[in-house]
């Protein structure tokens, strides 16, 4: 067991922790210690700023940052560390999260953002790609991600056979 | 002639000022002392921060900052200051400003950013808003507003006919 | 307490009051007088230009027009005052605001409106610019947003992270 | 040949002559009399307003406004008259006209605005749609207006059959 | 009473009755006869041509024409007739209606359509706008469409005056 | 009877069943024997080659392939086969299927995909294109499709009609 | 040689040809013989329905209908036959064809249009998808297929893989 | 001098060369060794699943993908590997690079793609954060990238003043 959390994991609200939650989820799969922030960009600007310059300092290895709206947090957070900043656009307003999207993924060139997919899957996805990261120093960990992704293809050609060819039964019978 | 700059007009890039000069041009023709520098929320930080935390202090009233992509520079300044903030999206990207908009607009709830049109035209109205909130104490400078806006409207009605006259007669006649 | 209406807040539908509350609240948090009407570019063209051409001689200071689809309330408000115009997009049609958002904010140079982000956030963004703007004539105001930039900095880092560790303990308990 | 102006053309700015100028060949073709004016609803509301208010009484049967941006001229001119308006939205701004269409369009129910396509093509029709409406009262137009459309389908299956094949013999001994 | 009807809609599918009936109550209000029939420009080709072919003869005077997708209707029935056609673009597909807007809106030039907003208000507004077209040769008409805006104007100004006076009270007494 | 699939369809994920469903239906209504597998061009990506590679040989004429998100499946399946892919995109995503469908259409020159609508409808319309491609060598199928042609034209005059006059009738009495 | 053309391509403009010719090469390098028209949906309704009506008796195998604007051609030819449509939207207006994707891909449930990508890329991969089709009846055309995937797969890996070391080269020694 | 290389890229067509060459000055700059590909997840799908499935056995430890239109190639790339696959969206399509940008950001869950913006910003930033990630195990790389920041940070409050300074002269004087 990791006793030191690589990854953190900062949102900009309470109100996205069912989103993120995801992340959480795949990084104690993976048994990837990881802590967790709620920070903003724009009501706590000192504070996010400071989180950000002592990440690296602090152990941390990779950073997470979920937001909504105009999405600065994952941005304003890659301009205070080295170390690389996934950023997780949430569709908390009207626009369903193009702006959030676009606010995260069109960063200027200078400060790269990895930006995933907007939502839960991209929380989801943040975390992998984490462990993708960390996996490089960490011969264990590939081993778990290729048994990961072996599972995946299974659950694809095994279990989802199964569901499909239940759905199939019961159209033809009922 | 007011001696100390009461706007701040912040760009990202010096690529920027063939856009923002429209800014430029209105406080001028209203003789309002405005600064300029060229800050970046991702690549100067915490000059960008310092900028706007001293802002207030160094008697400047309304600031404007013009910025592409995932534009962020607004946002980031308004968080550190209680002056009004006017956001302009510059269009530098392939997506053509649209990116630059929502970043910029999309503030969430606690932290206005006003934002104005995408590009040359925002900057310019940028401009002339900020001389409408300067002009709430400035009885003179309401003065210069009414006329100003007196000449758009015989520059609609008188100008813009005689180019119109003479471009029908163009037609009839060639 | 003020006496004299220093805001006024119009809109285009009786349906769009829940929305433009927000508005309402931040104002009343901030004590500033203020007043509301349904108007209307469109249904209403005289009222709505009268009410914009006698706001600046009745003593507002800064008006707020919040309207959804082809947005065009704002901007008719500002063709007829030199008063700064806040304009809050709403989602009132089925293309969820971004309608509303660019008829408010696409406005042409010359006749500046300052766009807030689509419904119930932008509507409290509008009221906290206004109050920005206010506060440069009002040193008690200036000192009231700075404490209200402090409680949201502190909303954010002590209330919320008790959030945070409740929803954590939560998930490891139970 | 008809004396008084039926078709009052409107547009926001003298550089949109190059494209408006498709209707007033289309108007031309048909023997319409019509009148232009460079009108703005936001730097000339009064001269605007005051257009629209007295078009009926003035003798035009429909009105034809083209705009670019945040395009209200059509709505703010539909709101003052009963006569039937055209909207042409043009694409001036670097959002290509995406935002002149949704401002134009998309107006609430009990103003109606009947949006033509972005740019020139929109000119056009507008003009074509004003000869529609003035041919329900006007018998020998609706004559030229069915030679109009047998025209065009010679054209597309006489002229540009030609065309075509040429362009193939080109490719075949070229 | 008016007789024939001058008025014919036409819509897709039968799933589109409750938005165009928005249509139906307008030209109830102002006593205009009308027709309705279900065509569809893919799945009953001949029928839709035939009808559009037949409406000027059988004394229609304008089409209004809703429908969803890829909504080719109106274009379709425009293509076979000189009849002014008015398109209403319906929200009924996953992308809530920019679909069906750009398939009505952007026709090519030669062929206009005049295209109202998207869903249940673009409904309405057709049928407005129709009741202008036809009040051109019908002074009683234009009566009617005056006392309408006047109404619509006093709604604005009188009955949301009260429904916002008591939105208020119960805000500051509830 | 036909003994051997001649249509393969495949989707993402067992979740996309309800909406693929409907493709099954058409295919059943015209007799066509076809299968139905879940593959994932990233979750399983070798047994999707596989299926792809081996789908000519195994007596497979087109296939069909459902997919949301980035959906890669039709490219990926269209790479490995020289027989006609169908893609539908499925709106599974925050941003209602725009994703998905910019995915399946926006294939490179040199690998068709031939994109449906966004969908249920698009998956109807998968299978009905599936069978015209078919009835190209079945002059029995062309009857049907004919004949299915023919009852879709009657239903929209015919029963849609009697649906039409019900409502209408109801208004009136009701 | 074939005698007799399989497939017919139409455009709805002359200007549309520099596009189209994208799919002539490729039918001519697989020796598929073809026809070309120039037809419209709205210009010449008649002649494209008859155009659409007689294809199948006239022995074509699958029609190619590439158009802009509001694409409403290659929907009213399948309106009107069993044989396959596959649309290629044209990108002719200011909004760089996503107004003629929209109206192509998202047909209403009945009517299936094979949509490709939009301009030139799109009309190359609707002559491939015609080949797809028309090799289902004809093994040398399978094999001619087979022999140029391999051949685009070589293209990839061999003379692609040279020129990336030519200007790997010449950055290394320039 | 690294000897064997960490990243790979590898992008669509040689086309891309002159925007992904961004991505190979970055590298040049932090002397990371790097191989390039031109591949195709369509025309040459074997050769990629090969290149990727063999990219963390020869010693790559992340692999960067640029492509336009459709964007399949980084998601394709992901689904054979455990190493992080960073997306660069190119705007070689109509769209504007908004379709490769949807195509590469929104995987689905389970295969992560970090995107980068769209065009050479998003190469240049793919590298950077290349570099971001390989240095997690390089503490001269570290050092290289704090100083590499610091400079940036310079660039704009040292290099970039100058810059501006001498335009406001320019404008003053001349």
């Amino acid at each position: 067991m990791i006793e030191k959390p690589l990854v953190g994991i900062i949102m900009g609200s309470d109100s996205d922790l069912p989103m993120m939650e995801e992340a959480f989820k795949v990084l104690e799969e993976f048994q990837i210690h990881y802590e967790v922030r709620i920070l903003s960009a724009h009501r706590a600007p000192i504070a996010t700023a400071e989180y950000a310059r002592n990440a690296e300092r602090r152990g941390l290895r990779i950073l997470i940052a979920g937001a909504g709206w105009a999405a600065h947090l994952a941005g304003v957070i890659a301009a205070e560390t080295i170390l690389p900043v996934i950023g997780v656009p949430l569709d908390s307003s009207p626009l369903q999260g193009i702006d959030s999207l676009l606010s995260t993924v069109q960063m200027p060139p200078g400060i790269p953002v990895a930006s995933m997919a907007i939502g839960k899957g991209g929380a989801k996805n943040a975390a992998l790609f984490a462990v993708q990261v960390l996996a490089l120093q960490d011969p264990d960990l590939c081993g778990r991600l290729r048994e990961f992704k072996r599972q995946m293809a299974d659950d694809v050609t095994v279990n989802k056979k199964e569901i499909l060819e239940h759905f199939l039964a019961v159209r033809t019978n009922g």
